[in-house]
């Protein structure tokens, strides 16, 4: 059973500085969990109803390091974060960070100060469809173990997980090896640009567009053109529905 | 000033009754609320503070009918459904529906069931860039005139509002007078299927999919390929990003 401490603690990790001093954060729900424990996804505890693991639990067998708590709904309702709480919430370690970021022949998705976590969990859900294998966020990104980040992920973060960079270091590294695109209102059309399938997409919140300081790294500025005439009409899109777009452009043609 | 009995009133509003019997919904936040008074959407009253109201009320003018009403902080805090309360919040009546959705010639965006706020604001948001004139919706879809939807169009309700409608009603009428495309994972690939700048396309929430209701009323359904090589990847895309694809696909082909 789950003492009061230990709650405490668990709630604690919706706190940045708690997950970051544990190397541990939160995930829930039943499809993320299952879709966890099928992964090679570091998990270290499974919290859970009693019912939720009778009828779905079983099945998934326990791997020894596996430590599963149950818990009554009251409980897990105190951990969650979500307005209908699930009966039940993984305990995830962070996994092992890869050091070195490949960047010839490869497509990265670089995410520029977006704070927003339904956004970030969006984006990773994005680019784990398309197929994007790395995506690299600036610092002052929210971080991905965010439950809201991992909630709007679906599961996503399991196999893609960004890597937080200081821009201007990572940007000095890449440049002349791999061709830099960014996402900005001044940009030429990009149904009409010529695109790559190897490069970086920089894509940043619609408030605050591109980053100054990233201005100097970038080869070529693309935007989606507004198709509406009237001249009132929506100012930008949102960066999950424009980086949607933009990802549909680089992928679907056949180079 | 504000009454604790008007405060109450206002409170109300974030209920979809209490909207629906009073004719009226709040939109708050600087940037939509200028937009609004810059707009000829029916607006009855603004709440701001003294300090919103000198700094960027003075010149908007104020048309006879607007009620003006200084609130402090605390009042429009009690009020507001944001967790960051902004200083201005305008109270807009209901505006006249149009009774005839036109069939020939048009581009229509039927939303199908989505119940998420967020995501229907993003879809109005999508919609207005894109220059869809007309939103259609299932009457189960959760109603525009919602807090949060209100939020996430950024300002684009005040142009583009949803018309709600008994699907099989609609669907039966249009049958015969305007091509139907509706998105489904088993659908064509939306990049090789011939598509048309006229017609009806249907979206649904990723959770229910397409409404079996629906079924026999599409002339095609369309799908977004998954580029990941990883068959463990993405299962689906969100409406909100899956839609913006569509509409970019489109209009983005010169017919």
């Amino acid at each position: 059973m789950l003492s009061k401490n230990r709650i405490k603690e668990l709630q604690s990790l919706s706190q940045k500085k708690f997950r970051n001093a544990s190397k541990t954060f939160l995930a829930e729900g039943d499809k993320i969990v299952i879709e966890l424990l099928k992964s090679d996804f570091p998990c270290v505890e499974i919290i859970c109803t009693e019912k939720w693991f009778n009828q779905k639990g079983r099945g998934l067998g326990s791997p020894k390091e596996l430590l599963i708590t149950l818990a009554e709904e009251f409980q897990l309702e105190k951990i969650s974060s979500l307005s209908n709480p699930s009966e039940v919430i993984a305990v995830c370690a962070f996994p092992e960070q890869k050091n070195e970021i490949e960047l010839k022949n490869n497509f990265i998705l670089f995410i520029d100060a977006v704070r927003d976590p339904g956004n970030l969990g969006t984006l990773i859900r994005l680019a784990d469809w398309f197929g994007i294998s790395q995506i690299v966020a600036s610092e002052d990104t929210v971080e991905w173990t965010n439950p809201k980040v991992i909630q709007s992920s679906m599961g996503s973060f399991i196999r893609l997980q960004p890597q937080y960079v200081n821009p201007v270091e990572f940007f000095s590294k890449a440049k002349g090896e791999i061709e830099v695109f960014a996402a900005d209102l001044s940009g030429s059309n990009v149904y009409d640009a010529e695109l790559s399938n190897k490069g970086i997409l920089i894509v940043s919140s619609e408030s605050h567009g591109l980053s100054s300081n990233l201005e100097a790294f970038v080869n070529q500025k693309i935007h989606i053109p507004k198709f509406s005439e009237n001249i009132s009409a929506a100012e930008s899109l949102n960066v999950a529905t424009a980086t949607a777009i933009l990802l549909s452009e680089f992928k679907r043609r056949k180079f």
